[in-house]
């Protein structure tokens, strides 16, 4: 199996579909600035989890494409007020929607585009009862992120964060979606209770492993392969495991919430990062949860679209952006 | 029958459950700035709407309790970011949130109570296909208003806006969020759909008189009652219907766009407007919407809920705030 040729299937599912579900409006500059990230591209993770735990419950994924768009959606709402608060110039290697739409534009196509998304979700095929279900879900994912995005901004004023506090932050800002794209395949594809459950672990697990994955590599991977500036979350003051479990070990960063620093700065940091084994408790970390995600698919029959998900899970913290 | 009573009588039964529906949660800080546009007041009026077209065809207010708290959650909302946008830094007499939590806490905070209020409108006590023809009009309601929040702004670059272009604007960043209400009153409480419709035309209609009347307060109500600064909309360099009349009556405004102008400016300026009849053109614009909303009520039995709805509508253009 060629995984990434898997994700991409699905994937392009996603972006032909989205002309249709999501074409330019009135006032058409604000519909371009909804759709600037998507057409932007991404890797399509969540909507190719989505379409995978359906068809792992004996769904159909032709049935699935509204949903599954809107999880690529909202995950582009999140990233364009992130951007925003994050004060990050540059996304995907391109400028964010707030220095190309103004504070304003960026604030109102986020907005847009998450009111858009439930309306999309609504155009999936099932029954009532699951499509008030999902649509609950979303709302409840929505909710945490903004609760994990909080917590992060609060973060950047402490040294003291815990590994427990940065580990639920995680959790909710970025591994429920991962969650709640799994589960939404599984009820909308008609699974099981225990299946749903199971995807929703799967997704929630995998995802703190992903995000974790990702700290790591905004410090190793080289700038034009990232799409914006490489270590940005040193500069920033950000909270990450790498982080804390230095601070544990007492390890100096003088780069840490430096907005000025240089290349040869971020070098050094990566260095003391790397000889504290800061950066191996990152990668162990996010391994364990990786394991332990994959763990609870045993409840799924075997399958191909079970298969693709496992290697999916493997790929979260072995890509290379 | 006192109407101002009977809309608090109905305020209060959000007020009541607000405690209930949106507790202080964890971030406690994020929650308390979700709350605070909430529990400094507002007239409640779209509740109002709400329940009284639950009760106008022949449902349980009890019922919708939830729905009613969405309604303003949702206003809330809006107002947060738009506040943000349009720079402004005080609301209801007090501190705007993004002066309070600043831009990313208020970002933040519009978006968690956005989330949340689909959260509480699935609380709401009713079957399933009702609940996602609310949530569906509650997201089609939202991607309008960021719409006509968009189109507003656009308009602050242009001096050539005609009166159609402001009338769908208004229609969509105001009038909406009162004909969802009455609608989803409607639905909730068991109306046929040709009182839905009558509902939703009756809120469309009488909301955009409310917001042409609410266009003139901003300019003859004292800064004390207005709870902002008088006058605000013209140094922002709003396009109102007031202004539209006046430019095409060739009434040379000093004060538009001027963000620094003088309480005598101001003054001046609204000497002026008056002289031209456009106040005098914006009032009666508004008392003609209200009248053709109150018209689309006929189709209601005779009931104590429709006097009151057709009060309130004489209410949204005669109030003093």
């Amino acid at each position: 199996m060629d995984l990434l040729e898997e994700i991409n299937k699905r994937g392009s599912m996603v972006d032909g579909a989205i002309q249709n579900l999501m074409p330019i409006g009135d006032p058409d500059e604000l519909y371009r600035a909804m759709r600037y990230l998507f057409d932007a591209g991404g890797k399509r993770l969540r909507p190719a989890a989505l379409f995978l735990s359906t068809e792992a419950v004996g769904g159909n994924p032709q049935d699935v494409i509204p949903a599954a768009t809107t999880v690529e959606l909202v995950h582009n709402f999140t990233l364009i007020h992130d951007d925003i608060m994050d004060e990050d110039n540059l996304r995907r290697g391109i400028p964010a929607v707030h220095v190309k739409w103004g504070l304003s534009g960026a604030i109102l196509a986020g907005d847009t585009l998450y009111s858009k998304s439930f309306h999309i979700l609504s155009q999936t095929k099932t029954d009532a009862a699951r499509m008030v279900e999902c649509m609950v879900m979303m709302s409840i994912t929505c909710i945490e992120i903004c609760e994990g995005q909080w917590t992060d901004i609060s973060f950047e004023k402490r040294n003291d964060v815990s590994e427990a506090e940065y580990m639920e932050m995680v959790e909710k800002k970025t591994a429920i979606l991962y969650a709640a794209s799994c589960k939404m395949g599984a009820v909308l594809g008609g699974g099981t209770p225990g299946e749903a459950q199971a995807l929703w672990d799967f997704g929630r697990l995998t995802g703190v492993g992903f995000q974790i994955y990702d700290d790591v590599l905004d410090l190793i991977t080289p700038e034009d392969v990232l799409g914006k500036v490489r270590g940005s979350d040193l500069m920033e003051g950000k909270q990450t495991l790498i982080v804390i479990h230095a601070r544990e070990n007492n390890v100096e960063l003088d780069v840490f919430g430096k907005r000025e620093a240089t290349r040869e700065e971020i070098d050094d940091a990566l260095k003391k990062l790397e000889d504290s084994g800061s950066i191996d408790y990152a990668l162990a970390t996010a391994r364990k949860y990786v394991v332990d995600g994959k763990e609870k698919l045993d409840v799924l029959p075997e399958s191909e679209a079970k298969d693709i998900l496992l290697a999916l899970a493997d790929y979260m913290i072995e890509r290379k952006f």
